[in-house]
């Protein structure tokens, strides 16, 4: 690879109503809404100094406009530009001025049918990691990672590996050891973006990193307290596949966060990807419990990079096994 | 009342294989072990200055031999003793030197079929509170409560809070207004005793109390590094009734153990008992979680105080919901 | 005793500032206003249900105009005017309607010279324990202590356990095991109040109980950011004597307030109160950290129940050990 | 850079006695004994896949070997030797086999007379990140940087950020805006090293990784319990510089460690190092508590990589201003 890919950087998801989802991710979540306007609201974690790394924007129906990727300079899009070119990948260029707060930026639609979009510059404002007067809910620290069912996990992955430089720390192994879903990160977290065996292209969930436990068991409480005891979708429990702590929240249009804590350091080269079998119960969530058949089955659609008003048709898994009998 | 009943004092347990209690109560949990031998292991918890709070004996079959309560002194004895026999109760005297560690005890077959034991003293130990390189697993650190499954709660009630000078911290009204289930307590905390519609007279669970959120949740990593995953039973998870931080755990016997912390105090004439109707979602598990039915369902059977060899038939509760929609 | 003090109710607090005294209170330390006036602010902590533990009163100076009790119902101030009457106490009835949502509310210059009131009746509010959403900086949960300096600690020991029922929890022994501090309670916590050597009458602090050691942490890093650095006096950390994790703060007057977890229950008349030799370096603050000078010099002054205008004055202890090696 | 440092490695010290060294590190911090024979111990934290982090060797006198650096793979250790000897630095290569479980080594001292090591390989042993029922002590979760005290910190800053690819993440600026410390970072967190103006060269501390902040408080409670108060130099507290929740620890030799949670992300080429000047209140301890005088004045001597038998001679600090009035 001659770019470099830092970290996962934002999503711009639609939502039918800013007020509520406002009041759910700043309110209930303690994002941190650094400006807003009649169609966007512009969110960051506590720790974050980039101007956000979530943008809700209005819409009629919810979907998933992008989910981007931070690079380390210009000059690493125009080297994506030609990868994804040979490979015959559909792309778009936003020249800088077109994204508020955003530099110039590709988008692509990768090879699962994401939209992805790349970016090296977006605006610095103050981070409020020590703001601690205005920590609330979960005291949401900064984004994390994507989680995206796709038709053919393995495709990804190789796509991912060997194309665009991610490194994997775990992996769950199906029927003939193919990959029925795969950690891949960039930095040295467990992962910035996870695929899943399902139908697909969608995006499952956004990851939140929280600075400890406490935020999260608060979370749910304050969640609770404020009415929003349906968005908690599963957890608190601990994943025994990257032994993350976590909580899973739906949006109030349905999008899907995780709360996330407890991940460990993946620097490095000699630090060998962890292997799960699918149907192995040490793989399952690690305390016992059941993930609720909503957690498999449902997950945001995606738009077309070219064509944002089309919605991109999902297709059935290539693997048969669709759900283990324990579950990440 | 002219006597007083200060506090949940401790439990008798049937268990099938010591060794296999041991590893769970004291490896797993993080109980104190005071003394053991070939039939019998007395644990209690790291601020108890008393011998045990709770008494495994080897047994062919699991059963509750005994729920005991401690009382300000000996004299306190023979008034409960006048009392059950004007009422018409079993009763039985165990003389000091009958039980290990535990002075002179009056046993009583109570209203509801429970099995009770009053005792004044205790022998006193070594304290663990600041022994904090003991700490391990749960860090269980008291007996809080027992919570019973009786056919009918308002008889309980009734005696309880008449008889015994027990006072109501919460409860939950079903159909006219009846008492479905009541939180009752003589130490200043919700509850040292709660009873719940059912299947009766059965033992559902026993309460112990923990310092901190944090304990509960390490419990669940260490149970689950142990290999006690079919264990957890319920939770972690938090009660709008009572505002419990709770984790439900079968022990290998099939008793139930409730890890516990967000009591509040309850020392006032003036705090009105919380009424909660049983098909109300506020009272439900606060964070939006179903119970498992086991949890419904199953209980320990008790034994007879005249004749431990038999346990307590049990029957029909009189109220004829038996679960609510949501559930405590 | 036949008269019954429940527990510790509240303080009145004479401040300059009521805006500033808010700010502290109730932005950085998560306090709930129940209510307020030019003159008065009433101030509860999430669990309470009356009307409030905290009354601050606008003065020219600082002071400490009563610190109160809660009894079990009216006829126990009867007795208790008995007591201090035959006593040769200096006392004063306040009857309901004088107070601000407190009854009938008897006054007493107690043996150390310390302004006492007891009331049984205060308006009762709605409790805040589950309106998490509200929970902010040290989420203070309920009144747990006062804490006094007097200038003979045996005298108020005798007269607290002999004549008000008070029992002890702990204590340090100076010289000729004479009593240098005394922890005492009603509630069966380690206390409701605490005396100890130094020159007196005056209140040294006020202690606030919190759930968990994290509301603690997260209170040091609000207050610091919210400007409040200078008033953490001393902590985190924790007492070998009584176990507590604490942090004691000055308020904007000067007022010093503990916010304090990890206490143990002391129902049992079987508990022998815990000794500690003044200078044993087991008592020290468990951690090994030394307390500055201004916790064992600085105390607010108290007033005359008589005479509100009027501040105690204060003398020199009885015993010549001011200060210990090792300070709790 | 043709060269990748990947993260701060291990540290070898020597100490007098190792079974007091394995009770302080094992027992009460608990450290995974990887291995151990009569001259050594290998200790690694609770995700290190590492054979150690941590080897402490018996000698007469305490001191440091030498602190590692891992590096991405063998022919760094080339090109890191081309750019010491262009600089007339001292090296020594290590061939594989002459250090247990440590791959080819190249040592060098650096341009403040520090002993550096760096490395690609080392033996991975088996993860106990979810070996929960190992958790003991402060839980200690991975090595995360070194701290060094050196005469001149420009000159450190200048040779680790232009010729060895640090970033500096935050820093200190003295009179005429002079670097009086630095923290520089190879990993995206806040540091692998910092420089600290002082009589060097010494190694000031050790920092480790936990992965909360209750597993600090707790580590605070076990020290103290075993007896180790006397080993608690300074905190828990928070440092406004880093954001660091810190407590240090000097071990049975008087080597300092430092336990540590609340870093941040520094991926981003656009953050921009944070200032703070020497003097400016706000870089304290956040929450106002004075450093001890020792933790300025003492440090552990390190070791000639050629000549390891002889110490390094200390010289003084090229800036005037020895400890801040406010000190992180």
């Amino acid at each position: 690879m001659d770019f470099n890919i830092i970290r996962t950087g934002r999503a711009v998801l639609n939502v039918k109503d800013l007020e509520r989802s406002k009041a759910f991710y700043v309110d209930a979540l303690g994002f941190i809404e650094t400006e807003a306007d009649d169609r966007h609201v512009y969110l960051r974690g506590l720790e974050e100094h980039n101007h956000h790394s979530l943008l809700l924007k209005k819409a009629e129906e919810p979907s998933v406009e992008v989910i981007g990727y931070k690079v380390y300079d210009d000059t690493d899009l125009e080297r994506l530009d030609r990868l994804f070119s040979q490979k015959g990948l559909e792309i778009r260029w936003m020249e800088r001025g077109t994204q508020h707060a955003v530099g110039r930026t590709l988008r692509v639609q990768d090879v699962s049918g994401l939209p992805l979009e790349f970016y090296a510059e977006m605006e610095t404002v103050e981070r409020m990691l020590q703001r601690y007067d205005l920590y609330k809910g979960a005291r949401v620290q900064r984004i994390d990672h994507f989680n995206c069912m796709v038709r053919d996990v393995e495709k990804a992955y190789e796509f991912y590996t060997k194309e665009l430089g991610f490194a994997c720390s775990e992996y769950t192994a199906a029927e003939d050891e193919k990959i029925w879903a795969a950690w891949l990160h960039r930095k040295p977290s467990v992962h910035d973006v996870a695929f899943m065996n399902g139908n697909g292209p969608r995006l499952h969930h956004i990851g939140y990193w929280l600075s400890d436990q406490m935020s999260l068991i608060h979370a749910c409480d304050v969640l609770a307290a404020m009415g929003y005891t349906e968005n908690i979708e599963r957890g608190p429990g601990r994943h025994g596949l990257s032994n993350a702590f976590f909580l899973y929240l739906r949006d109030p249009d349905g999008h899907r966060i995780e709360l996330y804590n407890g991940d460990y350091l993946t620097s490095d080269p000699d630090f060998k990807p962890v292997r799960w079998d699918i149907n192995d119960p040490r793989r399952q969530t690690f305390w016992g419990h059941a993930a609720p058949d909503s957690w498999f089955n449902e997950a945001s659609a995606v738009q077309n990079v070219l064509a944002p008003e089309k919605l991109m048709e999902t297709g059935e898994p290539t693997l048969k096994q669709r759900k283990p009998t324990f579950v990440i």
